[in-house]
């Protein structure tokens, strides 16, 4: 029998976490990812064609790419991976300490995972986290999705730009950030206070907002952890939202919090 | 080389417009659509393990299951779908005509999709169309995804619930909403206004809420046909949001604007 997939991505982030390499793949995430001076690029791997179309962007990282025949692309990803002809191994994105990313916004909006492991899940909350302006998302050094090729790809570029930090303790983590002044709000389906109640007085306050997996939820030392629970205003049984789109939600709500409302 | 995993899906949905019939798959989508009356069911085949988990859905249902052997399970899916189990063949859902789901609830919302095809958006959309008390989701007939198992999947069991009706001409729709006394917006990026500046004084008229897909985003017609364009405050540029959580900010933002922001 055909391993699934989520076996298959499971098999390389192990892998890729190992050898601190990855594999990114699809025209969109190469070329970002070609055009990051903060990149650390080892391989290109490209059709004649999919080199045409990266043209600009392969000229300006300086690589020399491996051009090969469509019929035999041997770069080593999951066959069913969308990669239009591009692979480039790279070094996962070092975002620097916990304050380089936390200080510095005006009012900076924080996402934190707890377990986050579903790299498209991921992906599109990165993707979500840079549109609507948060300062980073934070996962979990273990049992988070790592940088993997399809993580990028559900980023669509948002990798290259957004930080993505792994914490090797997320409560650790949640006091540090409380110590600068943050308040850390858990997204838990059964809060009583809503996340626009909550936040309504605190217009200033730089907010991080805790998101769990979906199923197990928030772990027991993340919820005691956090300054309070909240829960999601018009959202009839949050824990029903995929988490991607509870994170969106929970991010755009407390930005128009903050703006007054 | 191993057919890409989107091709092995488009040619399923195709046969599935076909047939007319659906594979359903996984505990959760197949538990869900065991105990919903409406839901036409033709044949079950699970594991014995499976059969265990779902006997009571599986005895309200009143269907006879083929109990098969879990090295030999040999329902039409796709080798990597994650069935765990159990899949199910069954009839669509017919949730009648339009005005059956828009005309009735208090201050209705519907979702209107103009060729969003990808399964996994459009079964995310529903579920959050479904938690944040959405009247329905209405899709083109072509160009958009069909109800699949992996639509399904990623519906998470809102597909059981929510309304998903597919048009011939969403343009037509969309007129056809606007003399029911709807103001119907269609999401951009390039927008000058923004959603929640234009519901604020239309807090009691039904909203419909248009997105294009990712991409080409919408149609000039779809355009042209909708009362405004509106973008997502606080979103630097929409077009990067991954659909469906462009869907569930809309959605939020549509109801927290008529609660009076």
């Amino acid at each position: 029998m055909k391993k699934p997939r989520w076996v298959i991505e499971k098999e390389q982030a192990r892998k890729a976490a190992a050898s601190e390499t990855v594999w990114l793949f699809g025209l969109h995430a190469v070329r970002d990812a070609l055009l990051n001076p903060r990149r650390e690029k080892l391989r290109l791997m490209v059709t004649r064609n999919a080199a045409a179309k990266l043209e600009d962007a392969i000229a300006s990282s300086g690589l020399v790419p491996e051009v090969v025949d469509p019929r035999k692309f041997s770069a080593p990803l999951d066959p069913a991976s969308v990669h239009q002809g591009a692979a480039m191994e790279v070094k996962p994105l070092d975002w620097g300490p916990l304050e380089d990313v936390a200080v510095g916004a005006e009012t900076p909006r924080l996402l934190l995972l707890d377990r986050v492991s579903d790299p498209h899940n991921v992906g599109a909350i990165l993707r979500s986290a840079e549109v609507l302006g948060a300062s980073a998302v934070i996962g979990t050094r273990h049992h988070s999705a790592p940088e993997t090729g399809a993580l990028a790809k559900a980023a669509s570029g948002a990798l290259e730009r957004q930080p993505y930090l792994r914490v090797r303790n997320l409560s650790d983590t949640i006091v540090s950030l409380q110590n600068m002044g943050y308040i850390v709000l858990g997204l838990d389906g059964d809060a009583e206070e809503t996340i626009e109640a909550t936040l309504k007085d605190q217009s200033t306050r730089p907010v991080a907002l805790v998101l769990g997996s979906e199923g197990p939820g928030l772990r027991e030392k993340t919820k005691l952890t956090c300054d309070a629970l909240v829960r999601i205003d018009a959202a009839r049984g949050f824990g029903s939202l995929n988490v991607s789109n509870a994170a969106a939600i929970a991010l755009y709500a407390s930005k128009t919090t903050e703006a007054g409302g």
